[in-house]
């Protein structure tokens, strides 16, 4: 697959993330005005809401894109994603007929600010690549019994929280929680201490399924929409001491930052690779009818307060020994129903090698190695240091883009059930989370 | 507190569930008619809609009833459910002035069809109460081992998933899943044939809370709407399997099934007790302010297809060590921001006494003993079992009740992956799930 040309500026550039071959789905506002549907391309993007006003899209009688989320085009279903597509290649590709009656409809990047894109209906967390659960489980249970039993037989995954999710950009706080010392008996009220990234590609789920009725591979496949990075932070410390016996709980809900834009799975096509050689037979549901990973070359920098970045993991979304179709297909598979804005991460995204691994949890070997970082080092997180996942599908002549999906690590709050005026106001709109 | 005598049939009956002083949240429709608010007493059906429309409630500027669900009411916050029940009891109080313009919108219960009372925003499953975290401990672990070491310290909860919460009468079916036998190495793909029910209690969140900021336990009292009976349907084959290290997942997707009826938090009032006696110190941010618990009877019936109902089990709410008030606060510890319509399951109310085991794994010893009932036995839920959980909070000279949730389990499908027509349409709505 080579470069569609188009003429937009910047989207021809070799180094652009948003070439016409990608158009990912994101939602943006300018100053003052309401966040509404765009699509990026090249140093723009396009006003999907106005495009839409305009009569420039014939892909639908209701209205799609005057919305500050997503889910209204996703329920749409897949004909009318690949209408869109079809028509926006037709609008923005180069010599156009229509270019003079789009290009009032474009925004540049620089003035826009970006906002979630879609309404989170539910979020799971998935455990799909093999180094990262050798890595963890090497580290809590010895290398004998790394990976779990069922691992190889199964996506193993976890309900997450949806309310936690949060776009690129947002700050967050250091979590306070119970924390356990390993040598004593009863635990401590005290701020995270082994604060945390995970490096993840996001499946984001277009189409329902019913409930009590499982979905094939296949089916599971076409039911998504597109795909994000997603960073789920994750407190180790509260981890260790809370996940016995049913999973990982409030380690897990400070938050999850997800990319500003959903890259489809049509601008993901040309990319798919095969799932790596299974050590275990898998159960037919799980069956692939064709390559169902993506080549997506994935890093993660680290940027410390004032300082400057460091890329700390470089690894690969083909590392995920189960694919996205295999593990939405059988988080079904107990006629549980999907909905249209579930979002299911694919699990820590970590290969074979040191520095691909993509946690500081198995950067620093459960923080007993030091990461060298611009300036200095780092077992876990420090107050004030930025991560930021970025992704690229190399393409003939064009690369594929989510852009940068970061978030600040701000100090815990002095006392977290302070009230500025003595009274908890559950209505007031916090500035950062 | 004594019965409020009131003008409808059946409501200052000693054996009714919906005196004047309960007045719990559903939604009904009758035939052919838009699904709506409604408020139980005796045995009609407030139409709280047409209550509304009629300028009788006097409660908000904006419409709140004519819709089907009671997410509106619940986010206009507590002073406004104060004033609804201020208000209906008033209109409804035996000599109320306004009783002739009331009437016209009272429907029969007997006519009316019940929908699921709220949108699920999200449902976290907790595992609070000790008998059951000592019963289940003792079967998987042994009984030196039978309480984890966490659980005198914190309220240990999972993420459920809200997609699956259904309203009381809906059938479910026998999930398919992998199970692995013990004297076998890889796990086969077949229905669950240890499927079973849970007997919880529901706490139904009527305010948010802010990302980032965690709120007290007094803070989270009043953040609940109300309460909710919750059978939290497990194939405790399926997650026997696949539980470590992250948790039931395929295992409670089934269903979760609810009362129909919604009890307000302010219709439990006088019926607060203690949580037991603690057995470690709490951190002081699990401190309750007052009695949290509840003194509500519990019962589960069970009833074979064409059979006769046996009363299985008998407890009480007031068994939960930690409180629906502790187990929200430790929910928000680490920022986790709280919607509207979230739902937190108790955990399984087993009591000390045989008799009061809230669980056919309980009841049964892990399948080791038979559960006698009316003309057979169960270790586990065979095709056809419908099973009933009742509650009922018993003040002086009346009852506040949940109304029945009750759940028939159907014959798993032949083949899950069989489409009617070859082809998956995640459209079609199913008529039982």
């Amino acid at each position: 697959m080579a470069l569609i040309r188009s003429w937009v500026p910047g989207a021809n550039d070799a180094e652009s993330s948003f070439p016409l071959n990608n158009l990912p789905c994101g939602v943006f506002s300018c100053l003052g005005e309401a966040p509404r549907c765009g699509v990026a391309i090249g140093d723009m993007i396009v006003d999907m809401a106005k495009l839409e006003r305009a009569g420039l899209l014939h892909i639908s009688a209701e209205p799609l894109f005057d919305k500050p989320f997503w889910n209204a085009l996703m329920a749409a279903g897949p004909s009318t994603w690949s209408r869109m597509r079809g028509r926006l290649i037709e609008l923005l590709a180069e010599g156009s007929a229509e270019a003079r009656e789009v290009a009032p409809h474009l925004v540049s990047m620089n003035v826009a600010q970006l906002h979630l894109p879609f309404r989170i209906a539910e979020y799971t967390d998935f455990y799909a690549a093999r180094c990262h659960a050798e890595n963890v489980g090497t580290m809590f249970r010895g290398a004998e019994n790394a990976l779990p039993p069922n691992w190889l037989h199964m996506p193993i995954g976890y309900n997450g929280r949806a309310s936690s999710v949060v776009v690129s950009g947002t700050e967050l706080r250091r979590p306070w929680g119970q924390v356990k010392h390993p040598n004593e008996i009863t635990p401590q009220f005290s701020p995270s201490t082994r604060f945390d990234f995970e490096l993840e590609l996001g499946a984001v789920v277009g189409m329902p399924s019913q409930p009590g009725r499982p979905v094939t591979v296949e089916e599971a496949d076409a039911m998504i929409f597109g795909y994000v990075l997603l960073n789920d932070w994750s407190a180790r410390d509260i981890q260790a001491w809370e996940y016995q016996p049913l999973g990982p709980f409030q380690s897990k809900a400070t938050a999850t930052t997800i990319s500003p834009w959903i890259v489809t799975r049509a601008a993901l096509e040309p990319f798919r690779v095969e799932t790596p050689t299974r050590q275990a037979a898998l159960l037919p549901y799980l069956a692939e009818p064709r390559a169902m990973n993506y080549d997506i070359a994935l890093e993660v920098g680290l940027t410390p307060q004032g300082g400057t970045e460091t890329v700390i993991c470089r690894t690969n979304a083909s590392q995920l020994y189960y694919s996205a179709g295999q593990q939405l297909a059988h988080h079904t598979l107990s006629g549980c129903a999907m909905s249209t804005g579930d979002l299911l991460g694919s699990g820590t995204i970590s290969g074979p090698d040191k520095a691909s691994r993509g946690s500081m949890l198995e950067l620093s070997w459960g923080g007993t190695e030091r990461v060298m970082i611009s300036g200095g080092s780092r077992s876990f997180l420090e107050d004030g240091d930025q991560i930021t996942l970025r992704g690229r599908a190399q393409g003939d002549g064009y690369a594929i883009g989510f852009g940068d999906c970061s978030g600040r690590l701000l100090a815990a709050l002095t006392d977290p059930y302070a009230r500025e005026d003595g009274v908890y106001d559950a209505c007031r709109t916090p500035r950062s989370i």
